[in-house]
């Protein structure tokens, strides 16, 4: 089984470096983050600032990030962010992240998410629920 | 008349510096922010995160924001941010901020912000209201 | 005299957002920084990243920035940043910069900075040059 | 054998969080950075914008990073960093970060840097060197 990819133009910018020169790293968490809320969209064919309240939910909360840095970013770059779902589990789904620069691979991501639900009993505390089947299907590649 | 002074201690960091070595100047307007929330909470007693439910407001919006640079901050440095009101208005307010390095004037900012309410009619949306004269005499030095 | 004006658009992203929901005020000056360079690029028909050594200079230093805020800025809305020149002076120069949502002024940005070499007595130190006349005619609209 | 830790302060910022509430993963990762450099000033006895030159090195490049969140950080939060080294190799070395709220872990985070230094025959790429025996030493708790 194989998942939609979405694929993201990156511009690099002087803000993003540092002072040696290249980008910061939590720079590409942000990127992360971005990736994973245009996949989302496009996958759903929702837009990404209605996609919790369309499918009724508190949030997508990160419970993991990782990256592996591997070719320097530097300001002018144009690199591609691709993202994709790693894994979906019950109530919680990997997004797997790959910055490539000049077709190779200059970062690694992952994620590792949860599908959040506000607690009926009390409504300040989220919890993870069940990801519905038909929001899994819409990201299969048939 | 004169306005109580806040004094915060600024640590630079690697993150906070661009290709050139010094600070991005974005990152000025995030620690003047850190000024104000900082200047609110010691001159009324209330802990920044309790402001405004405290005063049962919305927030505190940016209406405008400046800075003048004159010399740059770099990795390593250690400054003092200082921040004051410049002036009261009836729904608004000034806030002056100056960045210290060594003693000396390095960056020069300012905020306009407005005291807002919510709208009774329409709570979705914001407005100025007053500023209570006990929070402004809160910030008067005797 | 008129000036050319380079246009971008802006994606507000989830992480530009503060807890009201609406972008926090440093990054509009990461936008206005961004325009810049995008206006300097597309001006003078060299990359970005190359504008430094392609003009012998050490950098466009900031010396001032300042915006004031009409509109909020929420996840998902797409903005357009109309960067220009205010105007050239001998060794600075201002930037005018105009974030539109829906055709309407959001946000009104001004940077001044300064064309800067190295000091050839001491390498360490920049200073203030004369922009050449043939940068400054670049940037004019016939 | 056990490795020296720094403590550091944090205090959460207004504009830290996001639309939820709660601090942007990003700066978890800006976070672990400060605590690096620190962990290596307090330790080593420099200054952290002087360790490179001290040990004559090109910088200490992150090829992996990555957290665990477990308890959201708001506005007004003053957690602890926790930072130490997790084990050192030949060139390379792991910092662990936990960030603590209340005591209790909220963000655990792993950093993989490595000792780099320039090519004697391209000063423009960097490679890693073998860690100075002394710099490890200093690192270790008698």
């Amino acid at each position: 089984m194989s998942f939609f990819t979405n694929h993201i133009k990156l511009d690099i910018e002087w803000g993003h470096c540092d002072p040696a020169g290249i980008v910061f790293n939590s720079r590409f968490f942000e990127f992360f983050d971005i990736g994973t809320w245009m996949l989302f969209q496009t996958a759903l064919s929702v837009p990404k600032q209605l996609l919790l309240e369309h499918f009724g939910i508190a949030g997508l909360p990160l419970v993991e990030a990782g990256a592996n840095f591997s070719i320097p970013l530097k300001f002018g770059d144009v690199a591609e962010l691709e993202s994709t779902i790693g894994e979906f589990r019950r109530a919680s789904f990997d997004v797997r992240h790959r910055i490539l620069k000049n077709g190779k691979l200059a970062v690694d991501g992952l994620e590792k998410r949860v599908w959040a639900g506000r607690d009926p009993n009390d409504r300040s505390r989220i919890h993870a629920i069940a990801i519905p089947a038909d929001v899994i299907e819409r990201f299969r590649i048939k």
